[in-house]
């Protein structure tokens, strides 16, 4: 690698982003899905261009900071999967008033306060709970969903969208048996849903989440929307899920050497915390917040032997290894590290370098 | 509170800070110890003025652009208390030329290229392990520590300050009688190492960190400087340890309660790991993220009862209680939460605002 890096820096490799996206956006036409990516991975208008290019333009964020964000640079349609934030009514009035913003509800408390206060209208999702037992109305309590309906069509300024479902219990599932089995469920539930509302969800569109559920699944069969996120980048979580390979993940971190324990098998980075997010995942018993790989002129290399950051205080992180991997570094060099969570990892570094030493910017 | 807050915000309580503060130098004044309290906690400028109102002139840092931070505001003493950066000469040779600059080394590598590049002198600490295990040199190894500091003596440009201890495996004890254990280990070591090395270490500095050591040992001999940095605000983590006790914490986070699940007893809030991080501790054998407590006119105050934040998702927190929690509470309503990591959640948030409405920046 050609750039002069001297402190932890997040690269971005296009190379592998742009086929991820490519690869989701086929996916959604072949199911005659609404492609609505999440942008909360990315929060950068840069990339939000690159889907821009290739005909995109829905998109899903997860604040009302970000969509403001995103509305001030172009983006007309745009979904806040987040619950309705009622003290910041001065901002969904704003955009409200600008684009076409959908918002989620559920509960009629905020419905009623949503109606009286604003001026323009908005479109409504109702959060439907499938399983992830996070938030949102249970899928099996059609009685309440169905009040929230007619609560929710009594008013003018209000359209009923649909139902928006986030499966973040696939979070948990480890393999494609393990997704399938919770989509299924997922779908199970919102087809008997259907059943007991025919009226109310005849012209819902039902948005359904998440990046693991789309990687895995191919065929879609009674949702109208797709609106995973993370997939843009991906990261080590995502491959330990299932989701992705190794070589389709679009970040790695590049992080100064500051210290070589032969003694110990570990080499000290600067890079911890405050770069990586404390975000984990376990392989054979031990914490890891990254994968080592090897930074290259074009991007980086794999590894045979898998060498991990085991663990991160504010700005150290201990890279866990052998002689063999000490052998290969000295005090002074760069390491690459696959972050385990790109989102949080992507929050903290504020940026991004392209492979060519480009500076992509973000929220 | 008064305060109009719409967004998760990081509210900072001066009255609880400042006898923190106080607290700690007049320790350091009592054992006759430099005070060099960490900055890394709170980054800024307006914080580290008020120790400088009480008197304190040296402050520590875990990063380079920290330290310019510092410098380019009036501090000039300052020790990076991390591995030194090669890759950043230029920022060293920049601080050198304009600051009393203390790096940490443990190579002989690293004192080569100093000594080398550098056209300002620096001091020099080398960095030992008494038992943490992150980095340094082995406190156990004199003979390495002999040869380093005969090392760094052939060199004009580079001045022998001393030696630096940072036990962080104090983060891991719970209680007094644990810290304490861990502080006569380490005396134990730096007394034998006295022993072995009386002429390279006759003159020298023997500085140590960590907030539960200087929380909890009240006479310290054998040690000249002591540098915790936690202390200013603690947190839930240090309230653990044992630390602190929950009243001395002067920081916590407001957030909007947007959801509420009386049938799973639970308050959903905007406030996430974005906004706290992921750091966590485990009470009674479930991962907490926060305390809650009652904003109030002045601050906040604690519950009889204590609720904690059980999960975090990237903008979205669970807390778990029971309906007398629910009852107290509407969606729209502030909530307090007391951070389980000042540090990390401080560093997410940017900057704070008091109690009666000021912000106050950071780096």
């Amino acid at each position: 690698m050609q750039l002069k890096i001297t402190e932890p820096t997040l690269l971005l490799d296009k190379t592998k982003v742009m086929p991820n996206i490519e690869k989701m956006l086929t996916k959604s036409r072949q199911n005659q899905l609404v492609f609505r990516p999440h942008f909360k991975t990315h929060q950068s208008i840069e990339i939000a261009s690159w889907y821009k290019d290739l005909g995109v333009s829905k998109c899903t964020v997860s604040s009302l900071k970000m969509a403001q964000y995103f509305a001030e640079n172009g983006w007309i349609d745009i979904t806040v999967a987040f619950p309705t934030n009622i003290l910041e009514m001065d901002k969904i009035q704003r955009l409200a008033s600008s684009i076409n913003l959908n918002l989620l509800v559920e509960s009629v408390d905020v419905v009623d306060i949503l109606a009286k206060e604003l001026k323009d209208s908005v479109s409504i999702f109702i959060k439907i709970d499938a399983g992830y037992n996070r938030t949102g109305i249970k899928a099996e309590n059609s009685i309440a969903i169905r009040q929230l309906v007619h609560h929710i069509k009594q008013y003018s300024n209000l359209e009923f969208e649909g139902l928006l479902i986030h499966d973040g219990h696939t979070y948990a599932a480890r393999g494609k048996e393990e997704i399938r089995s919770i989509y299924n469920t997922t779908l199970g539930k919102i087809n008997k849903l259907r059943e007991n509302l025919v009226e109310e969800l005849a012209d819902a569109t039902i948005s359904l989440g998440d990046t693991p559920t789309f990687s895995v699944i191919d065929i879609f069969e009674g949702f109208h929307e797709m609106r995973p996120g993370n997939f843009v980048f991906y990261d080590l979580m995502q491959w330990q899920i299932g989701s992705c390979s190794l070589k389709e993940i679009a970040v790695c971190m590049a992080c100064p050497i500051v210290a070589k324990h032969n003694e110990r098998d570990t080499l000290i980075i600067y890079g911890g915390s405050v770069h990586f997010s404390k975000d984990r995942i376990i392989i054979d018993g031990k914490n890891v917040f990254g994968l080592l790989v090897k930074l290259t002129e074009t991007g980086w290399q794999f590894f045979e032997k898998s060498y991990y950051l085991t663990s991160v205080s504010q700005e150290h992180g201990i890279l866990e290894g052998d002689s063999e991997m000490l052998n290969q570094f000295s005090i002074g060099d760069l390491v690459g590290i696959i972050p385990v969570h790109s989102c949080l990892t992507a929050d903290l570094m504020k940026s991004y370098q392209t492979i060519d030493g480009k500076i992509i910017s973000r929220l």
